[in-house]
């Protein structure tokens, strides 16, 4: 019987993928994703049917998944990090009929991964925002980051810049700094869990001098959050 | 050399532990956790030295840790879920000395497993607040939970509830229904990726009614949030 995988591969090196998210793979007949997530696994799968989807064609790949499967094979539509995290499990969840069995399969995601190798910096509360406003409303986002900055969460943001996009991470900057402290540690993280992945210590005062991008992921501290040995830490709390 | 990796394995089962986290296991002479978690990776590693530590040991557990490293073995820590969200990376970190080599391994961390369960309710910006006030003022968990609601944050709750801690959901809930519909889907997941996971699509105005432990991840919706075959989506903004 033909049934849909959604599957969060992580971030890019196979380590940080789940052997349910390989077991998947391995048992589809077609593998479709984003040209960039393909290339990070099609060594993987040599043998498989894979079919590269531009971006910005979400919908289409998703009807062409639905379309894959209702020929009667078992498909395999893949996202980087957690598909269910700005990934593909919530449209294709919106667009398949019921009648053909999906599992989404939950995988590392990006900011998880960023974290890890900054340090432990999400250890309290936290919120995750993206800064693209391609398809949410710039005026919705920048309350979101001051409310967060309000509460003291660490925040985590997606998507901070892109080549069209430059500003939205100057003004998320100026909002958190209403509240958060110029000191606080920020990780910059590129390419967080992938053979280039670069991480830069930096504070809320400073971050908007390093290099950040789309393959960016920025991790902002809360009011506690300090820097040991070169990682950042962000305590839970616990006395010694 | 001696080496201590803080492992993530991920929800539970096999199935959704990296391939990083399994290796790291593999690699190490002494694997040592809160007894829950040790029982959930015990039978792969059944040639391991394998030490069970006592829940609110957390301090002790890391010095530990630290002790078996000094005498030369290679050691890891593990935590379910993520070990940088609510787990160990934090206070391992804190205590050990740099002399020693530390690796943080990102995990599938509850949020992620319970949301892929549920269907895709975290595909938009959300904070993850827990509840648990042992550690932290619960005037500021409270603030938290107000911010994130005034935000429209998909919203997940760690630690909910617990045999001495009861009224904490109930005030939570109060606060979220000031700015969020009572009809807001609302995943309850418990043990998420888990031989005895439970999943329940409820309300905020119905979630109360429904079973609620220290097992339990709550994931409220924000208000575009719906409800389709059973699962619960929060739209990214696709038009189709």
């Amino acid at each position: 019987m033909a049934k849909i995988y959604v599957v969060g591969i992580g971030p890019g090196k196979k380590g940080d993928m789940t052997f349910r998210a390989y077991d998947a793979l391995e048992k589809s007949d077609v593998i479709i994703g984003y040209k960039t997530y393909i290339d990070l696994i099609k060594e993987y799968f040599p043998e498989k049917e894979l079919i590269s989807s531009p971006m910005k064609k979400e919908v289409d790949r998703c009807r062409e998944v639905v379309e894959i499967a209702e020929s009667g094979k078992t498909v395999s539509l893949i996202s980087s990090g957690d598909a269910g995290i700005y990934g593909m499990a919530g449209i294709m969840l919106e667009i398949v009929p019921e009648s053909i069995e999906t599992e989404i399969i939950p995988g590392v995601t990006a900011s998880n991964a960023a974290a890890a190798t900054a340090g432990a910096p999400l250890m309290h509360d936290f919120a995750t925002i993206s800064l693209s406003d391609l398809l949410t409303d710039w005026d919705l986002i920048k309350k979101r980051v001051d409310l967060a900055s309000q509460g003291d969460f660490v925040i985590s943001l997606y998507n901070p810049k892109s080549k069209g996009r430059t500003t939205q991470i100057e003004d998320a900057a100026e909002i958190m700094l209403k509240y958060k402290s110029p000191e606080t540690p920020v990780a910059i993280v590129r390419n967080a869990g992938r053979e280039d992945e670069r991480v830069t210590a930096a504070t809320l005062g400073t971050m908007l001098e390093h290099e950040i991008d789309m393959l960016t992921v920025i991790i902002i501290g809360n009011s506690k959050t300090f820097m040991k040995n070169g990682k950042i830490i962000t305590p839970r709390g616990y006395k010694y």
